[in-house]
């Protein structure tokens, strides 16, 4: 813009002095009342949360609880009995079915290569179906994407499929390197059983080298009975050693047994508790986590804290005698790792009580200390919660990007409610990520604290300036 | 400002418009360069790094290495071997004489309220002197601060002093937690020995509640040798049991033994490296951790990753071809921990030849994520920083405040020097800090990588536009 151009658009933009003058006066009192609401959750979370105690509760009482367990059935009530003693306005369980996968016997694994034989860390993915009785046996083809695979088709018959693409450690958040792998362990084995493979096994989802098998969801899609196959996770440490092996021994034989199965669904519950909006009660801001994890470990990190967060957020604003404008509901999901049950349930119910959801907050990319979070809304509300950066930039949250928010709150999307995912440090994630080492000991006090104390004042802002 | 004035200024102020296009342009190139170098140097250090290998092999095939000891010495060669390695143009030790003082045997403590006997976890503190051979037993006297001490006075004679003022968990950073605590660690015995008590403990210095004593260093200062009195520190869960047993029976007694000594001073070294500068090889950038660590664990985060983290810096700059205009200097300070012995001596041996040291970095924070850097410097020279903000900030490095350094690069302070402090994360260092359990195990291998290239895109910055 030309110098003079630029000067006649200040004159327009311009208002009276004295109006500036008053405006300035009014936004600095409102900032510094803000300043000081948001400074004063911090310091109820780290000197006087309840985040830790619950979720040591959690994790060590109930322990690990996939949907359809009697732990997710106990979780439910924990849960329950928690939002009740806690005073909130109204506290609910939302019936929902959930499936129900077991994983049966610990599952076995090994390969042999010139009579010696190596012990293989492994792990059933949630869906797969069981090898027969006697386990699988085959020759082993390393692949490196589904495309390889695919390629390969019918040179995979009789082979167990070994999907071994690691994570990019190029990349700074580990959520993304774990979206560029994931694929291999979701849809592997529906990708390779058309070929007559005999089974899948995937390198674990994590930049970690170690003995931990990682499980997770993977899904046949829609293809015919015949053609599933079982499907494992492998330790990476595995991964390497197999690798290394298959280039000195191309023939070597794997071996994995495995007996889970899929049994009928279950009924279970969203569990649901709110404070009732004094001007808008029936608009809704929604914070939440997944109350299910998976069944290897305690859940901890995933996602017992972001349970345990998005109570406190409720806790932490009744604390500081704030009588929210907007009704503000915890959900703590059911079934977010194999079937998002829980979530759809809620996005179906609140469709057909035509609620009015302005906002929704998801804590499940574990308890660690504060970055920022990922926001999808309107151009126009992406702009107001950028000049809240200044209140919560002090308190580490500088990231305000825009992205996906959160697996449970996803089927709320509409036009005009906006979504927020709590974005923790992520470095640290994936060494625990759906494994046997998920437990309540990972997670540091302050960390989970301050991860409360964030939400919380993300959702007051969002009680306060969003309608 | 009025409208009109306003106007004028932005017409003093603007300069002609074909200059600013030329210079928004070079600034856009050079600003994609740098961009795209730092991008680099965090590519490398994630996907090449030998910071995580070497701290694995310092920690774990040398060990703790208090000052004075065979460790520290094994650590000397071990730094010297590794720089030596890496080919930078010049390796060499600085003698320096060091503390020497031992532990002794594994101190031991208990107490016992009505017959029952409650075992203490304790630890000598880094400068004390022994209890007698058969232990010190005494009635408590439990305060908050130097100044409650004080003014109990003689009231303290014949006790045991209990120093319990817990760090304040509403401080965000917990260095500053510390700071506010650590008086009690330093000087207590110092301050009661001259109304004749028997002995102090600590409440070990951290937030986290457990069983792990905490130790470092204690200081007599310049008290009569009679009024010396044995100091060790208890772990926070002691500190707590015997706080609230001491209010329901303020009688009842306490015991502990050690057997630490001072030692003669020993000779040691700091271990230096360096890269030539091309265009100012008599103008020096240094950047450094401490060699020495406590003795009672490995010192991973304390400070065995501030050690690889610096040489790493020169590693990633010599693997990116980067030639540095100034003579950068990588140092491995001995005796942090217990004297600074080392960040002395360096300091007085700059002066001697009259070197110019423009800027200096430590890293000794731990190996956690990146938050930013503390700095001193001159007013220009820090508004030259803050404009590096932008290149930095999508690292995690958001927080450029102006502050404390790093304690063996202070020696360095002038009028024309910047000094940084490489600031990770705050909230997990205490937990681990002057432990047993500060090792390995507790680093994050992805962390302390991220912090190797925040730190080696600060010194490219600075060799690049610092003069």
């Amino acid at each position: 813009m030309k110098p003079i151009l630029l000067m006649f658009s200040i004159m327009l933009s311009l208002t009276p002095f004295s109006k500036i003058t008053m405006d300035k006066k009014e936004k600095i009192a409102t900032t510094e009342t803000d300043s000081l609401t948001i400074a004063n959750f911090f310091k109820n979370s780290l000197t006087k949360g309840k985040s830790y105690d619950w979720l040591r509760d959690l994790t060590t009482n109930v322990g690990g609880r996939l949907s359809g367990s009697p732990e997710a059935q106990k979780a439910v009530i924990w849960g329950e009995n928690l939002l009740k003693s806690l005073n909130f306005d109204k506290v609910w369980l939302q019936p929902v079915m959930v499936p129900h996968w077991v994983r049966g016997e610990k599952e076995k694994a090994y390969f042999t290569v010139n009579n010696t034989k190596y012990d293989v860390p492994i792990c059933a993915l949630g869906g797969s179906i069981a090898t027969s009785k006697n386990g699988v046996i085959g020759e082993v083809v390393e692949v490196k994407s589904l495309k390889e695979a695919t390629e390969m088709g019918e040179k995979l018959k009789g082979k167990i499929v070994f999907f071994n693409r690691p994570f990019d450690d190029a990349l700074l958040n580990t959520f993304h390197a774990y979206g560029g792998c994931v694929d291999q362990r979701y849809s592997g084995a529906a990708t390779v059983g058309k070929f007559g493979a005999l089974a899948v096994i995937v390198r674990s989802m994590t930049s970690s080298i170690d003995d931990n098998p990682h499980t997770g969801a993977m899904s046949y899609g829609s293809i015919p009975e015949n053609e599933k196959i079982p499907n494992a996770a492998i330790s990476t440490n595995a991964a390497n050693l197999l690798s290394k092996k298959l280039k000195e021994n191309p023939n070597l034989k794997f071996y994995f047994k495995q007996s889970c199965q899929t049994l009928p669904d279950e009924p279970s519950f969203n569990v649901i508790g709110e404070i009732k909006g004094s001007v808008f009660p029936n608009k809704y801001i929604t914070v939440g986590g997944h109350l299910d994890s998976w069944d290897l470990a305690q859940g901890a990190h995933d996602d017992g804290a972001g349970i345990v967060q998005s109570i406190e957020v409720l806790r932490l604003l009744k604390l500081s005698g704030i009588k929210p404008k907007h009704t503000i509901r915890v959900v703590l999901f059911m079934n977010e790792e194999n079937g998002l049950r829980g979530g759809k349930k809620y996005a179906e119910e609140a469709k057909l009580n035509h609620e009015n959801n302005i906002a929704a907050l998801e804590s499940d990319s574990g308890g660690f200390t504060p970055r920022g979070f990922s926001i999808g809304s309107t151009a126009n509300n992406y702009k107001l919660f950028l000049g809240w950066k200044k209140l919560l930039s002090p308190y580490g949250l500088n990231d305000f990007s825009v992205g996906h928010a959160g697996s449970d709150i996803g089927p709320l999307k509409s036009d005009s409610i906006s979504l927020f995912g709590y974005r923790p440090d992520s470095q640290r994630y994936f060494d625990y990520h759906h494994t046997a080492i998920d437990t309540f000991d990972k997670v540091n006090k302050r960390e989970l604290e301050l991860g409360a104390a964030s939400m919380t004042s993300l959702v007051y802002l969002l009680d306060k300036y969003l309608n």
